[in-house]
């Protein structure tokens, strides 16, 4: 039994003593603790496919921050790798993939991954869990199938993502081959990730907002949902950065918790979404603002939050420049200003 | 007195035999002969600054493509160059800022832009009228303070535009002074146009979309509706890329004319907006699909702007590998499509 299971209560719509919290990207270079593990090796993806490393650095702001969480330290491109596209991380310039996708026979080259081929993941989270001892729950993740179709199709990141927006025009089928492949490789690589260990599950929609809202339903959604049908073992959040147009239609997720980015209004998807757990929303740079700045920004978006059941978090990934104090004072507000 | 005023009308709210159309970046790469000016020359900068060549390729398109208005060939970035921070165009990586602001000295260090500093500008405005002959309105423009704002503080594009956005919680006195400055600049440097001979502007805030509500309201639309405020003698038009949640206050600014960009329904900006004409918004991507999709797309796009006050555009610059046959086919569709 786990000591502090606010978060899947939350999850589960049910009423908590006080809001819990966690920030994406935590386990990350805001610590210095990560960086010592981190510069003693030669690269990101060593980290990422070195289990008791992965899991040590998945812990440090469970210790060093007090959030309500730890999420495995992994990264949404193992998936495209297993399923034979390989990534280098590269220093300061993000993912690059040396061969991308761009026919029907480098699909025909691709497979559907293998669970197995990610046991270093599942190993981290076998240990994470162990070494955790019940303190706080586990979350597992992947990236929705979009959005590893997009760093696929183009590459690495992209202003404009117009590679991969093109094939949704040019060529449907094509595009579906490879979704489908995506989403499948992902159903068995989150129910591996829960038979390991992991209490909860998030799937990561950041370049949902590059799609107009028909294409994001047909292309995105679609498979997302197609995900959340197929994983019942645990609550799944949903986080589709940018995607301001689909609150409503993702109502009908069989997800239990929607991520809200900075740029959504607490009030309006209180309404839209009346019978989800909303997670987020802090802006990342609100953190390189005073102490008092961050306690006033947090009343308000607790207060924008209210009654309704929530997940605290930034509404979007924490700015590797952002001071580690800072986190941890706004992990201290949500605790001392949520409490009833 | 013009030939072909549609723009104009439309831009006034009154009817029009058909919808007029013009594309974003519709001078620039997509063009054969625009490439051909471009390769003569050592960069980017000699073609903004050469009068005669930008307004050779200011005409272009009208000539080439049979769009409704030409729209002068120039950059946003200009302005901060005339304020005193001189940029560089970066080939295939964009524009590059070598020396950044970063405290009070660096503001103190710049001056409000004096108009005449821009005279290749105007010089091209004036060309271009003269060879356009009436034949369509030109449209003169410039960025919004805070999309200028950002580039001066980030010293290019950026993922997340923490620096510029660090600011705004940071220190608000200091924001607030250069965005006053970069106002006060701007304001000039479109009166100039107008004198010059443009015959409308457009203001560009293409980093709208990655500031919360409240910082958007504070530190970019204030900013945007000063200028508007000030520019009483032709329509403008703003395009603030991303900022779906600001539809509503755009309604006070007084201006003529809201952009839309591929996210944003068309339905719902007729609601928020019953007295702004709308432009836009076809995705670019669409003109990578086959003629038969493109025209669908376009009706598709005609008949939820309806009969509301409409001047047809892509949601966004179009993209430089675009067939311009595929630029030709939409404009083409536009014209056969909308008219009465």
């Amino acid at each position: 039994m786990l000591k502090n299971d606010l978060i899947l209560r939350a999850a589960r719509g049910e009423s908590t003593e006080r809001t819990p919290v966690w920030l994406m990207r935590q386990a990350g270079r805001i610590l210095p603790e990560y960086r010592a593990v981190r510069n003693s090796l030669s690269g990101f993806k060593e980290l990422v496919e070195t289990p008791e490393l992965a899991a040590e650095v998945t812990i440090q702001p469970v210790d060093i921050l007090g959030v309500d969480a730890a999420i495995i330290f992994s990264d949404i491109l193992v998936i495209p790798e297993a399923m034979g596209l390989t990534y280098e991380m590269v220093e300061k310039k993000g993912p690059h993939f040396p061969k991308t996708v761009e026919s029907i026979k480098d699909i025909e080259a691709l497979k559907v991954a293998h669970p197995e081929d990610l046991s270093y993941v599942y190993d981290a989270i076998k240990i994470t869990k162990n070494e955790l001892n019940n303190s706080v729950p586990l979350i597992g993740f992947a990236g929705a199938p979009w959005t590893i179709f997009s760093y696929m199709i183009e590459g690495g990141g992209s202003k404009t993502f117009s590679k991969a927006r093109r094939l949704l025009y040019s060529d449907t089928a094509l595009a579906d081959q490879l979704l489908d492949m995506i989403t499948e490789s992902t159903i068995g690589y989150l129910k591996r990730q829960i038979e390991a260990g992991a209490d909860m599950v998030q799937i990561f929609d950041s370049w949902a907002g590059v799609l107009p809202a028909t294409h994001y339903s047909r292309f995105s959604l679609k498979y997302i949902s197609k995900i959340c049908d197929a994983i019942t073992e645990v609550p799944i959040t949903v986080f589709a950065k940018g995607a301001w147009w689909a609150l409503e239609e993702m109502n009908d997720l069989d997800c239990r918790t929607i991520g809200l980015d900075w740029n959504m209004d607490p009030n309006s998807a209180k309404k839209i979404l009346p019978n989800k757990t909303l997670q987020g929303n802090l802006d990342p740079c609100a953190l390189y603002g005073s102490n008092e700045a961050i306690k006033e920004e947090t009343k308000k978006m607790l207060s924008n939050f209210g009654n309704h059941p929530h997940i605290a978090n930034l509404g979007h990934g924490v700015y590797p420049d952002t001071d580690p104090e800072k986190v941890k004072y706004f992990i201290e507000c949500i605790k001392e200003l949520s409490t009833h």
